[in-house]
Order: structure tokens, then C-alpha cells, then sequence
């Protein structure tokens, strides 16, 4: 495992501008904090890269960045892993926020194209036709983030949704929860299509659990749609053994409902949430989650961009990268 | 007070994007949510601003935004607002990310000016005389949002965070609290300098009560560092009666230290954050803190840039919004 500067800066208890500006020395820092980072620094025998320093180009180049929504916490992960190896590589990031409208979308496709952009990651919920085409029209390295990136012949990095959410859904199954509920934290499409839910449903039926549609919910991806989402079961006394969301933020709302309904949690209700945004870990009790590797997943697409851009060869056009699934204290 | 597409969402319980399809009947929606988010449009008198919409101009411009952290939570707030507004009158915004370093931003500076941008929004921790000059020089339309920004001859948005901490402070006096740590969610500087601790310093002095240098710490900005100052007084038995802490962040991290600990919050120990981030209000016990308006800085920064961009009057250069301080568990 090659130790990056979001390691060091993990390790450190301080964020990557501050091991950053240890490095570079550009920022006055306090000593204490200087000798805890130096210390990590000598400890992981972490260097900047120094390859990827030589390859570095004179003229600054820029990859766009499509994005639906910056104040997502998981958006903020992703383009950190997208800014680390842009930098290490000498590109700048523009980055463009949809909303997830598609009109908004091509819009800001058209706008990188006419910047002359060296590539374009684009990030969405659901990947449409219309940009695909507008992009790939355009011959510009791109990668694409997005759940049903596969039905398309276009690059993307991606984890397996299906597999991840089975093996939360077994897991919680193997505690000994029947009753589990699944919240979905998406209003698009139809919840069968989903390969979350799908996980959710293959594990209960592989364990002989009826599939209960009364606690089976559809929200925002909202905490507050996952606290009236919650606040709906409490009030209709149809309480389950374990709520599952698809999203932590989703998870952490309907935890608050119970909380805040004196309904204990993990003792009388489990939550499982999904993606380990920073927040999961940050609130009591701690949430247990798939934690995706978003930060990785933006790191591989940069790098993936910049390969395309050099005319390296790329190994597959579809990356999946692992999951792990965090147990912690929402579920003990 | 107008209703901004924000005050929906947040009343509907759904996010901003979903609002926006309701709207513009852009992407499918639920019909039970449609139906939430039509309620609340009829219930506040919502009208996507007309008047602005009119003023739309015919070829689409850009705002570039430079910003330390895209990654930081406030930092999301912020640019929805700048967002908002931008879109309300037919701006694209481009994002650049520095990590709050000075050379980023002097790049990222000259990109935007060879790209001819129309206006820069340029949010930093300290404004230095050099980022100032670049920007200054261009003749761009700018507007800052930075600590110091009124030590320069400058456009600015701001509150005033020495009146905000001097509130916090007397708020926990007069809950009978005398033994008030403080921790400074910044390591840049001294101390000293920094408006947060001087409204702390001048709330105990008004109260007569003597500044205590044991419990005055100073970390980096993320909640490991405000848990790990936690621990420290835990591990000193120099445990306060209450904390405030200069972010929310450095405010949830020493609440998790405490409640790690068997320290109850808020009976033992009472907690205070600054800032109010989503998070703020999703943990529980849920954190007091000073509400910043920062999603109305990003818009009214936005505004602002507009207005210079069109030749219109601005009625001043230094804007001050106002706070408010947001009472909830973690102090009661």
C-alpha cells in the first residue's frame, strides 16, 4: 500500500493542507504540529511522489469537472482524490455543479469543450445518453462516474453496489434481525432498478425472509427525509429490528428519530448506512456503513484522465474498486 | 425576509436539486414529495425571482470562485449561495480549489484572468496583500470573503465573528459556567490576532473571570484535533465545565472525546461550536452554536459581483451580516 498525504494526514490528526504546507514549507504551522506531522512523515516513510513530480508538464493543463451537487460530504471526498493527483500531475480542476440537470449538464459540457479542457470526470446519478454523446463527440479523455456507467462503452470507476449492499443486508441477517428495513435514499427511477436494493432483496430471500413492502421506503437523500422516513414507522408502531439506508446521511436522520423517540439505538433498532462519509464515524453512536472508496474512486479517475491524456495504455475500461464494510457501534 | 430555494427545500425536507425539478418539471419526482414541495411553494408565496430572471443576459458568463477546501463543510454552504444566485442570472461558476496556499492561489488567479472571467469571488483564511494585488490589477470585478478583509481597500462579506464569540462566551457565563475552555480551530497566527478569541478574552474579563491559559488550546481544524485537545484535559483532569470551540468540527470532535470517556454532555460537560454546519444539527446531543450565515455571504458575495459586473451602485464595500446564536442540547 503506498501511503498518500490523506494518510499522513489521518495519522497526524491534522487535515492535507497542513502536511502539505509542512512539506512545502509555505505556511507557518506551530512546531507541535510540525513534529507530530514529521514524525508520521519518517514513521510511513511517505514521499511526494517523485516520478510523477518529473513527469510533470511546463504548461499547466485543465480537467474539468462535472459535479451534481458540491455540498454533498461525498462530493467533497471524491474531488479531493480527483485535486490530490491533479496536482501531483501538474493539472488545475474547473469545476462545473449541475444539480444533476441534464440541461445544466450539457451546458457545462459545451462550456469545457470550448476551454479546450485536456479532459473531463463526470460525475452523476444516473448517466443519460444525450451526455455521453456530448462529451464523447468532442474527443476529450473523459471518465464517468455514475450507477449505470456499465451500459455504456465509455471509461468509469465504480464499486459493486449489489454485492456491497448483500453482504450489509447479510450481515445484518447474521445478528439476528428479520425485520430489516430497507431505506432507499434516491427518488429517481424505479426501485427496482436499483442495484442497492437488489442486494438488499437477493439477501433476505437467500435466508428465507419474506420481503416486507411496508418498511421498504423511498426518500430524499436527505437526513431529514430519513428522520420522517423513521418518524413514519414510529408512529405507525410498525418498528423494525434494523433499518439499512443507502446513504449514511439518510441513516444518521432515522437514527436522530429514534434517538429523539427514546427508542435506543443499536439496543432496540440497528442502522446501517452506506458510503462512510466523514460524518459516519463523527456521531454517537458511530455509524456502521459500507464505506465506498470515494476518495480512491476520484483519485483512479484523475489518474485514468491523465493516462488517456498521454496516450497510455489503459488495462480495462470499467474499474471496480473494493468496498469495506465498517462495523461500528450502531449496530453492536 | 424573502423564501429562497434553500427555505423550501429545508421546509419540504427534501434538497435544493429536487425543489428545482419540481420547478422546472426537469427529472421525475415522487408524487407524494412533488406533491410536499408544491404545498410549501403555495404556503411561503416562493416565486423563482422573475425580476431577476428578465435581467438574464443573452450569452452565458462566468464567475470564477477560488476557495481553500472544497472539501470543508462550510465551504459547500458557501458556494450554494453563490450558486443560486449565479444561476438566477445566467452565470456559469468555476470552482478552483488552493488548499489555502499562496501560490495555488496566485495561479489559479491568472487562469481566471486569461480566461477573462467576469467577476472572482476569492474565499480564503487571511487575505495577503500579494492574492489583493493580482486580483486588483486585472480589473476584475472581485469581492472577498476572508478574516481580515477589512485591513484592505476591498469588496467584502462578513460577520462579525469578535461580537459572535463575545455572545457565545456570556451565553455559557450566564448558564452558571465559569471554567470555560476555548479552542481555536486554527493554527495559523497567533492567537492573539484571531477576532473569536478576543470576544472570548473580553466576555470573561467583563465577567470577572480570570483567563485560564491551561484551558485555551489551539489544533487544527478537523474533529480528530478538537478530539484529541478533549483528551488531553480529560487525560490532565483539567476537564472544564464547558467548551467552546471555534468550529463546529473541533466542537463535535471534543464532544465524542467526553462521551468516549463516560463524560456526560451536556450534564458534565456544556459544548459550543461556531459556524453551524449541516452537521451541527444532526448530532446528538445536538450542538449549540453561532449560526454564520454563510450560504447568504456565498449569495450576497454573488450579488455583489453581478451588480459591479452591470455598473450598478453598491451601497458599501465592507458588507456585515448578521448571526445568530443557535441554543440547542449540547448546552442544556
Amino acid at each position: 500500500m503506498t501511503v498518500t498525504i490523506k494518510d499522513v494526514a489521518k495519522m497526524a490528526g491534522v487535515s492535507i493542507s497542513t502536511v502539505s504546507r509542512v512539506i512545502n514549507n509555505s505556511k507557518p504551522v506551530s512546531s507541535d504540529i510540525r513534529d507530530r506531522v514529521l514524525k508520521v512523515i519518517k514513521e510511513t516513510g511517505y514521499v511526494p511522489n517523485p516520478v510523477a513530480r518529473s513527469l510533470v508538464m511546463k504548461k499547466s493543463q485543465i480537467i474539468g469537472v462535472i459535479v451534481p451537487d458540491i455540498s454533498n460530504l461525498l462530493i467533497g471526498e471524491l474531488l479531493n482524490g480527483i485535486e490530490e493527483i491533479g496536482r501531483m500531475y501538474d493539472y488545475d480542476i474547473l469545476l462545473c455543479n449541475t444539480y444533476g440537470e441534464i440541461e445544466e449538464e450539457l451546458k457545462y459540457i459545451n462550456l469545457l469543450k470550448s476551454k479546450s479542457v485536456a479532459g473531463i470526470v463526470f460525475v452523476t446519478g444516473k448517466i443519460d445518453e444525450k451526455t455521453v454523446n456530448a462529451i464523447e463527440e468532442g474527443n476529450v479523455p473523459a471518465v464517468y462516474i455514475g450507477k449505470n456507467a456499465k451500459d455504456f462503452d465509455i471509461y468509469s470507476v465504480s464499486i459493486d453496489h449489489e454485492k456491497a449492499s448483500y453482504e450489509m443486508t447479510k450481515y445484518l441477517i447474521e445478528k439476528g434481525n428479520k425485520k430489516i428495513a430497507f431505506f432507499r435514499a434516491s427518488i429517481e427511477d424505479n426501485i427496482e432498478d436499483s442495484e442497492r436494493y437488489k442486494g438488499y432483496k437477493k439477501a433476505l430471500e437467500d435466508s428465507n425472509i419474506e420481503l416486507d413492502k411496508s418498511i421498504v421506503l423511498q426518500g430524499d437523500e436527505t437526513s431529514d427525509s430519513g428522520y420522517m422516513l423513521a418518524k413514519d414507522l414510529i408512529e405507525k408502531e410498525n418498528i423494525p429490528e434494523a433499518v439499512f439506508a443507502s446513504s449514511d446521511e439518510v441513516a444518521i436522520g432515522a437514527m436522530n428519530a429514534f434517538i429523539d423517540n427514546s427508542i435506543k439505538v443499536p439496543e432496540e433498532v440497528k442502522i446501517a448506512g452506506y458510503d462512510d462519509i466523514k460524518i459516519a464515524s463523527m456521531v454517537r453512536p458511530s455509524l456502521t456503513t459500507i464505506k465506498t472508496p470515494i476518495y480512491d474512486i476520484g483519485a483512479v479517475s484523475a489518474r485514468m484522465i491523465i493516462k488517456m491524456i498521454n496516450k497510455e495504455q489503459l488495462d480495462s475500461k470499467h474499474i471496480i474498486l473494493p468496498y469495506t464494510l465498517m462495523n461500528r457501534q450502531s449496530t453492536n
